[in-house]
C-alpha cells in the first residue's frame, strides 16, 4: 500500500502528478482537512505537503497526532511554525535553490518591464495611438540600466542570481544582508543606507517575522522620485498601505510585484495604478524549476518513509 | 551667424533641444523639405539631421546642392543611400554604439517579457481573475532562461551586449554573423543552422538592402513550436507577413518586436495578436543614450563646420 501524504495547500493537479505516482494523495484542495477528511483518516497522516506561504501553526499540526514531516513546495517556509514543528518532533523539508534563477529571473523582467514602461509601451503600439502619432507623457524616455544603482536586499542564492544579472546589464550594485559576504558588489551595513543609495530596491530577503513590513514609509521614501521597488520574496515584507500611498503621490517611481500582503488578492487600489507591473506569484513557474522543486520534495518524503534525515531539511534558527 | 542645419526627419523638440543652441534648425517637422522651406532657403543648406531610417536617396540629396553632410541622430543609416552620397562628396555621419546598451536592454526586456508572458500576467492580476482564482492557460509554466539557447543574429556592439546579459541568465549563447569572432560563444555559419538550435533568436543584424527579409517563413519554421523572435534591428529584416502567419498559426510561441515594417504602423493583424509584446521603437530611447547620441550628432556637426572630417563617419561599404 502506497505511503500517504495530506496535501495541504491548494496546488494544481499538474504539479501533483509525479507525486501521485508514488504516493497515495490525500488532497484538502486548500480547505481546511478537517472538513475534508475524516479525524480517522487525518490521525494516520505521516506527512504534509504545503506551499512554504501556507499558514501552518501549532493548532494545524496537532490536528495530525502522528505527523513526522511537513515538505514545502518550493524554497519558502514562512508559514510554518518551525519551534512548534521541532517541539513536535517533526522535520520540516523544503526545496533550496531549486527555484532561484527563476525567481531571479522574474525579479529582471518585473526591473526591466517596469523601468522601460513595457505594459504603455506595448498598449501605446495596440491601440493606434502610435501610428496617429498621439503624444504619451509615460513614453518619455528613461534612466537606463548602464550605471543605474541596484540595491539587491537580501544575498541568498537568488539575490546573488539577481546581482549577477544586474551587473551585466551595466549598472552598480549594492545590498544589504546580515552578512557582509566576499562579493563584488558594495555592502551597505543598512537597509536605510541602502535605500538612501540605490534607484531600484530588489527585494530577495527570506521572509519572516523579523522581516515583517520592513520596507515601510520611510525605506519608500529614500528610494526617491525616480525609485523602484521589486518584490519577488513575499508580500509581509512590504507595508503595502504605505507602498499604494508611496506609489499613488508619486513619491517613488514604481514598483514591479509578483508577490502580495493576502495573496490571491491584490487591493484594488494597488491593481489601478498604471506604474506598476504585476505577476500572480509566478516567480519559481518554470518548467525547469518545476521539476527541480518535485525532485527536493520527492526526495524529502521518500526519505522520511524510508526513516531517513530529510536530504532538504530547514534548520530551526 | 549660427550655421544652419536642416532637420530632415520628425524629432521630438526635446530632443533638438541641445542643437537648437548651437545651431539655427530648419525643421522640416518630417515634411518633404521643400514644402516646407523655399528653394533659396534649400539652396543654402549645408548639413542634414535625420533619422537613419528615412529614406533618404539621390533625389533627395540633390534637392540641397550644397549639401556636404548628413548626419544621422541614432546608430542606423539604412535609409541613407550611401553610394549616391560618396558620388555627391556627402560625407555620412552617426552615433556609433552610443544607444547599444540602451538596444540591447530593450530586447532584453522583450524577451523576458514575452517568454515570462508579463502581459498576461498584469491582466491576469488586475482583472481579478487571480482573486477569484480563474484558469488561465496562458499562464502555464514555461521554460525559463538557464540552458535556454539564444541565437544572437549579428555581433556588432548591440549583439555583443545581448550575448553578454543572456550568459548571465545561464542561457546557452550562439550566433550568426559575416564574420567569426574570438567570443566564447558557439559561431553558426548560417542563419539556417542558428534557427534550427535557438528557441530564442535575437536580431541585431545591420539592416541594409543585403538583410531585407532574411527571417522569413524558412528561418520562422525552423524556430519551431516553442520559439520566439525578437527583433531591434529595423522592420525590414523580418518578412513581416511571415511572422503574423507563424504567430497566428503558433507555429512559433511569440515575439518581441520594437521594430516594424512600415514605422509608425504596426498592421492589426499583428497587434491583435496575444502572444506579442511590443514597443513603438524605442531601443534607443533612454536618458543617457540621447545625450550619447546626441554627443555624436554635436561632434560631427562641429567638425563638419569646421572643415574637418566627421568623427564619427559611415564608412561606405
Amino acid at each position: 500500500m502506497a505511503d500517504k501524504v495530506l496535501v495541504y495547500s491548494r496546488f494544481p493537479k499538474s504539479m501533483m502528478a509525479r507525486f501521485a505516482e508514488r504516493f497515495e494523495l490525500l488532497d484538502t484542495g486548500g480547505k481546511p482537512a478537517h472538513e475534508v477528511f475524516s479525524a480517522r483518516e487525518l490521525g494516520g497522516i505521516r506527512a504534509l505537503l504545503t506551499a512554504g506561504g501556507s499558514p501552518l501553526g501549532a493548532d494545524a499540526m496537532d490536528l495530525f497526532p502522528k505527523l513526522g514531516a511537513i515538505v514545502c513546495y518550493g524554497t519558502g517556509y514562512d508559514g510554518v511554525d518551525l519551534k512548534a514543528a521541532a517541539a513536535r518532533n517533526i522535520a520540516v523539508g523544503h526545496s533550496p535553490g531549486a527555484n532561484a534563477a527563476s525567481v531571479a529571473d522574474i525579479a529582471m523582467t518585473l526591473m526591466l518591464a517596469t523601468t522601460r514602461r513595457i505594459l504603455v509601451a506595448d498598449q501605446y503600439v495596440r491601440s493606434g495611438d502610435w501610428s496617429a502619432s498621439k503624444q504619451s507623457p509615460m513614453m518619455r524616455p528613461q534612466a537606463g540600466m548602464p550605471d543605474r544603482r541596484i540595491g539587491v536586499y537580501g544575498m541568498g542564492q537568488i539575490g546573488r542570481k539577481i546581482a549577477a544579472r544586474c551587473a551585466a546589464f551595466e549598472s552598480e550594485v549594492g545590498y544589504f544582508s546580515r552578512s557582509k559576504y566576499d562579493l563584488p558588489y558594495q555592502y551597505f551595513p543598512t537597509l536605510e543606507a541602502l535605500a538612501d543609495w540605490c534607484s531600484v530596491l530588489m527585494i530577495a530577503v527570506r521572509a519572516g517575522a523579523e522581516t515583517q513590513h520592513v520596507i515601510n514609509a520611510d525605506i519608500l521614501r529614500r528610494l526617491g522620485a525616480d525609485g523602484y521597488v521589486v518584490n519577488i520574496s513575499r508580500g509581509s515584507v512590504i507595508d503595502q498601505k504605505a507602498l499604494i500611498a508611496a506609489l499613488t503621490e508619486r513619491t517613488i517611481a514604481g514598483a514591479g510585484l509578483d508577490v502580495f500582503e493576502k495573496e490571491p488578492h491584490a487591493p484594488d487600489a494597488l491593481t489601478a495604478l498604471p506604474n506598476v507591473v504585476f505577476a500572480p506569484h509566478i516567480g519559481g513557474h518554470t518548467l525547469e524549476s518545476h521539476v527541480a522543486m518535485q525532485n527536493c520534495v520527492l526526495a524529502n518524503l521518500s526519505a522520511f518513509f524510508e526513516g531517513k534525515p530529510l536530504p532538504y531539511e530547514v534548520k530551526s534558527a
